[in-house]
């Protein structure tokens, strides 16, 4: 059997099924929300659509954006395809500050559109708000992400004020990556406010839709959204226009469907920490997504471990900046974290990972 | 009523309807082959997909491409993502040689890439081999389009043959956009062949479906497909499956629709190219695609007029890189065309477009 190179993520792909138990993948298994499929009309106008985005889902997500309009918004194919157009409309050689650990796409996308990626380390899965105001001078932005990927801590409400102030005196943009806005078990998301502010959304989490790629971007700075919206009728033109209806659609499901997946969240958080915990590993307790980012000895070799003899797939925390920890999400079933960790304890044995 | 500056086609976005008469927008204005929705389960799984494109979409591809596999393709988001990633790739500050006219969205893409796009101009709407071999020398690729928007031409097979031998010789890379290679008039669409091609494609125009998204690129050269997939990873991730399922039932579609579709195209051709030059215009006869690029003295006042005074929808030729002329799309049915023409006669009183 071929060793793992544990290069990226995509080691992984096509690696799941036959028994193998994945910690690894960042989306939910659970279904999307039946209103997803209803009313959808295949045989609608199949023509180009506009670049930024279908009138009646902006429309629908102004609603969720206090003083907002559709022209505040652009659709686009999910998350990614938004942080990559914002970033590639930037001057090349400008700064961007990532807080480390971070979602491991972030460098790279930063890197692509010739920006510079600098980094606060997060000290206990926070920003530190002294290290924080000496690296933003000189940026022209600072891409945030609470809840985490892949650290599952969300940022203090205080925390998200004071960066609101001091990006707004400073006129750095703050790039809002809120993906799991919808998946905090603490408190309500807060929306980081401010002509500077740039959010950037997705269907793909709340409702369980990853595979339909459809995201958005929020600003209020009408010039932002018009430089995203020039520079993707050259790159990608207008977001696939099924699944702008499917997200419509699913934006239709009752606050309901949301409580109740964020309820399954929760006790899924509860059994991967304590299980852990019991295990003896270090980690925060998530207070959103579905990451927990446990504190490891000997990372790599233990996750090789892990999955050549214990067909269970964890990533290594260096992949998101943080080389002395594992990353697992807990998108799986009870019965199935039972026996990853029961797989792990048992993988514990070859491998030491605790100090 | 606000005078239209001409900066680009999205000058015209939100213009359409009303009586205007539109010979701008570049999309079949036909409907979708019946297939293209057959068989589609909107239930099926929407988890994130193989960032590479399904596989039986890739497999069922493979058979039109002779002693290709699954592992040659990309399925991206239109044609429009192929170009970006693929330029995306390469080194920056490396040169990139573009004849011209051009379809517009080309040196934008290779100038976001940080490329540098070079020229050759066209000699009666076909590629110079003369000038093109001098220019050539020191570019990492060319881009070609046959059949071409906006000029309406295709390329000699024993030019493409020639610029086989050539690139191959040099090292030079081909990027063949062939998303009109089903509508050609004169003949069968010829695949470049070679090691260092890379040829992008798409079901927008063939299937009449451009505002689902779904094109795809294809190489010989495994590393090509990899760096693509490596950066879409990060750029967009998977390309919407929905829109996969319905690319892949559409190729369903008998041979029979493609030779509809065509012969409904051959008369519209026939029709525009007949009525311009009874009005007195210098064009090239169309061989593939649905464009017509005539010679137009004051271009910019004609456009204006037409569209203010005649309300009639046409693109400066300066954005194709034409100046000297005016860009019509023939994707509407006879009758709007037949009064198109004639509120054209009317405007050519107002304007003097011919020498």
């Amino acid at each position: 059997m071929e060793v793992l190179k544990l290069k990226s993520p995509a080691d992984f792909i096509g690696r799941q099924g036959n028994g193998i138990i994945s910690f690894g993948s960042g989306q939910p298994d659970l279904p999307p929300p039946k209103e997803a499929f209803e009313g959808i009309d295949l045989t609608r106008d199949l023509r180009y659509g506009l670049i930024q985005g279908e009138v009646k889902l902006r429309e629908i997500l102004a609603r969720e954006y206090p003083g907002s309009t559709a022209e505040n918004f652009v659709i686009t194919n999910g998350a990614s395809e938004a942080l990559d157009l914002i970033f590639r409309c930037w001057r090349k050689g400008e700064k961007v500050l990532l807080p480390r650990p971070y979602y491991y796409s972030y460098p790279p996308v930063v890197e692509f559109a010739g920006l510079v990626p600098i980094y606060t380390d997060l000290v206990d899965g926070r920003i530190d708000l002294d290290d924080f105001k000496k690296k933003i001078k000189g940026c022209r932005a600072v891409l945030i992400n609470s809840p985490s990927n892949p650290t599952g801590r969300i940022e203090a409400i205080e925390t998200l004020k004071e960066i609101e102030k001091l990006t707004q005196k400073l006129g750095v943009y703050v790039v809002s990556d809120e993906v799991y806005k919808d998946l905090i078990y603490e408190r309500e998301n807060y929306h980081i406010e401010g002509d500077h502010v740039i959010t950037v959304n997705s269907f793909s989490k709340t409702y369980c839709m990853c595979g339909v790629r459809v995201g958005y971007l929020w600003s209020a700075d009408k010039k932002v959204v018009e430089n995203v919206c020039e520079m993707k009728t050259h790159t990608s033109m207008n977001t696939n226009l099924v699944g702008q209806d499917m997200a419509l659609s699913a934006m239709r499901a009752p606050k309901a469907y949301i409580r109740k997946q964020r309820k399954i969240w929760l006790q899924r958080r509860d059994f991967i920490y304590e299980g852990l915990t019991d295990l003896g590993f270090d980690l925060w307790k998530p207070e959103g997504a579905f990451y927990v980012l446990p504190k490891c000895e000997n990372a790599r070799e233990f996750v090789r471990t892990l999955y050549h003899e214990f067909r269970v797939i964890t990533y290594v925390g260096e992949w998101f900046g943080a080389p002395d920890r594992i990353r697992l999400s807990y998108a799986l079933d009870l019965k199935q974290m039972e026996e990853g960790l029961a797989r792990i304890k048992n993988a514990m044995k070859k491998v030491k990972v605790l100090p």
